[in-house]
Parts: structure tokens; sequence; C-alpha cells
């Protein structure tokens, strides 16, 4: 598992004055980045001079409880899918307070050479990184 | 059905050059609020003066092929489930030169109280408009 | 003078629950982008296929009064400057319910190959349109 | 001086692969988050509860480079005045992996009440922290 903390900002919440709805999927692609930190050059580099990518096929978000300013998110990552071409990441999201579960997203990616823009093999490095983190129950049994 | 347009902006695309995947659901918003023009005040006076919100309990997103700077979206909108506090909206984007599919949202709100943040029944302005494109099988079955 | 009216949205705000001060160059951009239209392909061709783009070397913004959710901002754009490799944009935003004035930004920008990143002479279309909107008094006597 | 240090996010660049000439703003408000961490609650208590905000009457800023995906900007904070109800921020953008240059922000802010929105003598305990940052030549000598 990893682990990433956000603290909600000044500008992430909504005119109904809690943490927008869209703004989860911008905390998990940032943990997707950090948990990336493993391989050469990160995902900078993957994207910048490999030109692979990991563009989403499908999210699926179920939000328990709202942010706030002031909050901050704890993320756990899991991986709980590798396949040939694509992964599948589990996010489960709670408030660093109190520990209140606060979301949870399953995000599919698919590696793709953004020249073409057509599906590619996982990379061995992303592989190994998935690896390392691969929980197929994820961390509340709903791969 | 209900459609809105939204044309790529140049501050939406991400270091793939590609509408990044959260931009989506903020394309969904705005759709959302257009959808509610057609209540006293719109979503404006329904959160401001009513302080009723209708805050994201689930999204499931597929996306099917992506959108790039200088693409317009069309969103087609969708009402497939009307409950007592509940309702879901589903979104189809489609890439408005060549009619391409881009991706399907569904979108489960529930009526919200702001101010104690508890469920209430959808007032009945809303469950008008929800009413009036209401297609249980949305555009494409999947209700 | 070009006009651009843009609806504050749901999520331009923040947490003091007024249209974050970072989203008004967002607005300008859009305004900017809008007022480019009538160049070939506009502002999407001049970046994706021509490599050129007009990066920002200075803003200055001055805030009278705030926007909230459900404003709608009316934007005056005025060209107060037109130079050899750059020109500036002068925009006056105010509410459009009321008219009260909310504030003005001078946008200056250099002309850009962006594959090099180095500036060029501004392209003949866009000194045209620049010419067409060409104030350099502004709407307010500040160029 | 205060530092705060901002990897730029895979978000944040624009159609033109630059980060977007809008979030240095939102990277400087970060960065007066994190310099308010020094007051009782920080700049979250003072809006959420003691209902004190510091919206921006002005900004000033001059871009020289342009930031990427890949890049952190070291931005270097100073209060360069301090009046009775306002103060003026001066941030200094470089980039971490050569020092180069990229921006400078001035960023002038007013106290003020947020329910009735009129400005307001700065709190004692703002004052304190601004005047531990006080540099009224700036880092660069232009206050």
């Amino acid at each position: 598992m990893f682990t990433y903390e956000r603290p909600v900002r000044f500008e992430d919440v909504d005119a109904a004055q809690i943490v927008f709805f869209a703004r989860y999927l911008g905390y998990c692609h940032e943990a997707m980045e950090a948990f990336f930190h493993g391989i050469p050059g990160g995902y900078v580099r993957l994207i910048g001079e490999r030109h692979i990518g990991l563009p989403a096929v499908s999210v699926n978000c179920s939000y328990f409880a709202p942010l706030s300013y002031g909050d901050t998110a704890v993320v756990h990552v899991n991986v709980t899918r590798v396949g040939n071409t694509s992964c599948t990441f589990h996010y489960e999201f709670s408030r660093k307070a109190d520990g209140v579960r606060i979301a949870i997203v399953e995000h599919v990616v698919v590696a793709t050479d953004l020249k073409r823009f057509h599906k590619v093999p996982l990379p061995e490095d992303v592989r190994s990184v998935l690896a390392e983190h691969y929980a197929p129950d994820g961390a509340s049994g709903d791969a």
C-alpha cells in the first residue's frame, strides 16, 4: 500500500463549501504521480521522454462524506489488477483528523503510446512498481 | 434529452495534451447547472438561498477516445432514475466535429440540506425538470 | 472593443465564497481565445499547427469588488498597444446584473515560437484582429 | 524570507505545454497559506471561524521563463509593505533544478470581514507573522 496526504486547498472547494467532486480525481492523479517516483525519471519522464502515458479508461467513485477547507485527505493507494496493457488503481480517501472514510475511487488506466494514441504493453519498470503495491482485494475487499 | 456544448479550453488539457480526466466531471456539472435553468433561480438559488445541494454519491466514467484543444464536446444529458431523495444523471460525450463517442458518465446525486449536511426529498420543481428529461434507458440503454 | 460574457461557475469560487483571484486570468484567456475567432482556425490552429503562442510576459490586475456564484462577468477587451512582437490587452470586468465595476486586467503577451521558445513577429492575421480592437486609451484611459 | 516549493503537476500545464499563467497565482496563494501556518489555526481558522480573509486588491506578475511538467518551482516569499488594513507580498519564482528566474509576483491584500465584505485592521497575530518576513526591498530590490 502506498499513502499520499493532501491538504484541501483554498481553491478546491465549490459553492457548496465542500471539495468539488471532480477534484478527487486530481488528488488521485497526484497520488499516482507520487506512486511512480520509483521508476527512473518518474511519471514525468514516462510521459515526456518515453511518450507513454496512462490515460483513464474508466473511473468509479463513491463519495461517503465531504471534505472541507482545512481538512487533509489521507489517500491509500493499492493496485488491484495488472493486465498486459492495463491496470487498476484503488484509492481510499479518509479524513486525517478523525479517520472518517471519505471516498473510494477505482481507476483503470491503459498504457498508451502518446504519439499514435494506441495501447502498448505496460513497461517493465512500471510493472515492477505496480507489483510492489499489488493487493487484489484492495484495502476494503472490493476488487 | 438535454444537450450542452462545451469547447475544450486552453487550460483544460494536461501534459499528455488531452483533456484531463477529472475535467469531464466539471463539464458534467456545468451541463447539470444548465439543465436546471428551468427551476426558479436555477441551481444558484437552490444552493445559495434554499440551501439545498445535489452532491455526488457516486460517479462512473467510461472514456472511449480523448478530447484535444480545439475540440468541442457535445454532452447529451438524460435522467435515468428518480428516487425520493436521489436521482441519476447520464451524460454522453461526443466530439462535435465528427460525432465520435468520447465518454459516458453516470452521476448519482442526493438532495442535501447544506446547513446540516443530511439528505432531504428532492424539491418539487427539481423533480419536475428531472421528469422532463427522464429516459430510464439513457441514450445507450445502460441505466 | 470586444465583449465576452462569462457566468461564474459552481467550482470557480474559493473558501471565502468569491471567485478565486487566479480565475480572472482564466476568464481573460477565454476572452482572448474568443477574440481570436477572427483568424483562420483561431487560437487553436495558431498554437497547434502554426506553433505560435502568446504567452504572458506581464499581468497587472486590480480588483474592485468580488464576483459570487450566480453572477455573470461582462468582460470588455481592448488592445492598448501593438508592437513588433508583443501587444497589450486590456480587460474590464463588470457584473452583468448591475454594471458594478469588478476588475481591470492588463495582459502583455509576446508572440513566441513554441518549438524553440523564442519571440517572433506578430503574424499578420493576428495583427489585423488586434488593429480592429485597438484603443490606446483602453476603456478607462489607463493604457 | 519564507520559502515554498511546488512541483508542477500533470494538470498544471496548458495547450502550449507550459504552466498556465493563471496557475502562478494559485501557487502564490498556496505559499501564502503555508506562510500563515504560524498563526493559531492558520489561514483556515482565519477564514472559517474568524471570518477574516485577505482578498487581493491588486496583483502584478512578470514572467521571465516558462515552467514545464517535471519542474519544481521554488517560491521565496517576502512582505514588502504592512499598512493598517493591507499588506504586500512579494513572491520570487525560480526553477529548482537550475535556479533560473521564472517570475515575480506582487500581491496586495486587504484584511476583510467576509460577512460584510468591508476592510478591517490586520489582526495582531497576522501582523506578527508579516513582521517576521518583512523585507521592504523584497529579494530583488523592487518594493
